[in-house]
């Protein structure tokens, strides 16, 4: 294992430490439990809009915490749900009475804990509501999951939630709005080299040198199949075509247009793939109107990329044009 | 070689087509000659900030295209100069009748290029100067280079003097800015794997599963020596030393901290040695007042990190706050 650390079974909380050290003016953000949370909450009568996962998928999600995304954010370890103490301790850190709304990828750890973080949250007389992301088209279950699992649509739906909460919307609408991302969001990914987690040291997986996984997690969970590495072209035809079929998306739809790099692949490729992916969606008479490429949902440093589709109506799009300051995402402010 | 891509050879030119596609509001692209340029200019009584390199930085140059950075960028193949006529290309898409900058990396081949190119454009008439950035107080001399070689200060220099263009500034106040960015400014950076060029197809140099290369090049290009992995307290310090040595750096010092990935170092790592060093900065009596963390100057898929330390006064900081909106760094717009 060749990385940059010290104990690696304190790489979170030091991570943390250096997160909030790059970002005062933005970020609170404490050890144990491990909660980032803007600097300049809670804010009284505001919905607030927390999420958590575990770690190893920066920025996600604490580098989207801040003015017009998330309220806060727990980090769990490297590929670890959060605890639900945890998740109780960010959301009383932001909660400024006018209910919580909870972003949870579907993973089965996530989900539980989020849940009895919730029960536990209720019985305090919190108004808590729960949107599950669920837009990865690869696998139905999982070894993580039931049903499809939470990847790169998370981002926009933080982005667009967090839009709507910071514009005054009431817990019901927050709500409404995640649910409608949610609904109209699809992704699939592919890995080209595995991520290797701090505390095992190893690669999660092994793949030859001619071999790319089809529809992997970015846990480094295993997809559709292993086959041979194709060109750009064979890479995003083979994202591209299963997202388009799921909703499925059409001729006529206007869509956001997400590159993600799973890490270790550079700026160089992705933008080749992204530029591959516009163009084919042209062909087929799908408009994109936004667009997002870069490292935003990682598998620590696995090589790879993702391709999520956003159906837009005229309201997510000026969710998702509205001013954001975050670590990792920010525009108009 | 495991890559996203088609044919190695149109590797640059496939990119910058996705690049133009994911930045249509942002960016004027052309593939032969390549050059990225501001989709809003020429902008006529503004003086016109030009750079561009060897791609396989992304997203140095063309990512920093927009306002309140450069005006336009000229990306070579992987690793290669861009050329004369391709430099002139560039400027003559932007230059708007009060002046060129030219901000160069302290290269050999960028060097005589970017002469070349100036001596033309003098030729038919045009104001132009030539600001060398050198900050990488690694090697004196090297393969590629006379004097030290411009690594991560490229974005600081680049940031401040396209604020002081936006403002309006004349030629030889924002020549003046450069030299003053560029004489505050050192660097060093550290590789654990190496970057693989797409038409060589292996990596650039071997290291051993325990080493690093102490003062890599971002070509990938040798360093100091070469030692055993140490912890990021190690890797922190075998950094910040040389550089805080090199001005030097002194208690009392304001100065921008720049934590950069050198691509496949994910955030997880990279802000817990940023946070490693902000803590050394302050042992030391240093202020850091403003910083940069993310992979902004990399080499590929090259896993490591460098540091740059910028000495701040009031008007550098000034002009870094200004606001900016290109595709990778914006705030403020």
């Amino acid at each position: 294992m060749k990385k940059i650390l010290n104990d690696p079974a304190a790489v979170v909380a030091q991570s943390l430490l250096g997160l909030a050290a790059a970002h005062p003016d933005l970020l609170r953000v404490t050890t144990d439990p491990a909660v980032v949370s803007r600097a300049d909450g809670p804010r009284p009568g505001k919905v607030a809009v927390v999420s958590g996962g575990g770690s190893g998928h920066e920025p996600l999600h604490g580098g989207f915490v801040g003015p017009g995304m998330l309220d806060a954010a727990c980090p769990g370890a490297v590929f670890t749900s959060p605890t639900p103490d945890q998740i109780q301790a960010a959301v009383s850190r932001v909660d400024g009475g006018a209910g919580v709304l909870l972003l949870v990828k579907n993973y089965t750890g996530d989900v539980l804990n989020f849940e009895t973080a919730a029960e536990l949250l209720a019985a305090d007389g919190v108004d808590v509501r729960t949107v599950l992301i669920d837009d990865d088209v690869a696998v139905r279950d999982s070894l993580y999951t039931a049903g499809r699992r939470g990847v790169g649509a998370t981002v926009l739906v933080e982005k667009v939630v967090g839009a709507a909460a910071e514009a005054g919307a009431d817990l019901a609408t927050c709500e409404r709005v995640a649910r409608a991302a949610v609904a109209g969001a699809r992704s699939m990914g592919i890995a080209l080299t595995a991520p290797t987690v701090p505390h095992v040291g190893e690669p999660s997986f092994t793949l030859a040198d001619d071999e790319m996984e089809v529809g992997i997690g970015i846990h480094g969970e295993p997809g559709r199949r292993r086959e041979r590495l194709t060109d750009a072209d064979g890479v995003v035809a083979a994202l591209l075509e299963p997202v388009l079929a799921d909703l499925p998306f059409a001729a006529g739809d206007e869509v956001l247009l997400f590159t993600n790099s799973m890490g270790g692949t550079p700026l160089l490729e992705l933008y080749l793939a992204h530029g591959i992916a516009e163009q084919s969606l042209v062909d087929k008479g799908i408009t994109v109107t936004r667009r997002l490429v870069g490292p935003y949902v990682t598998s620590l440093e696995m090589q790879g990329m993702s391709l999520t589709l956003l159906r837009l109506d005229d309201e997510l799009t000026r969710l998702w044009d509205a001013p954001v300051r975050t670590a990792a995402l920010r525009w108009g402010a």
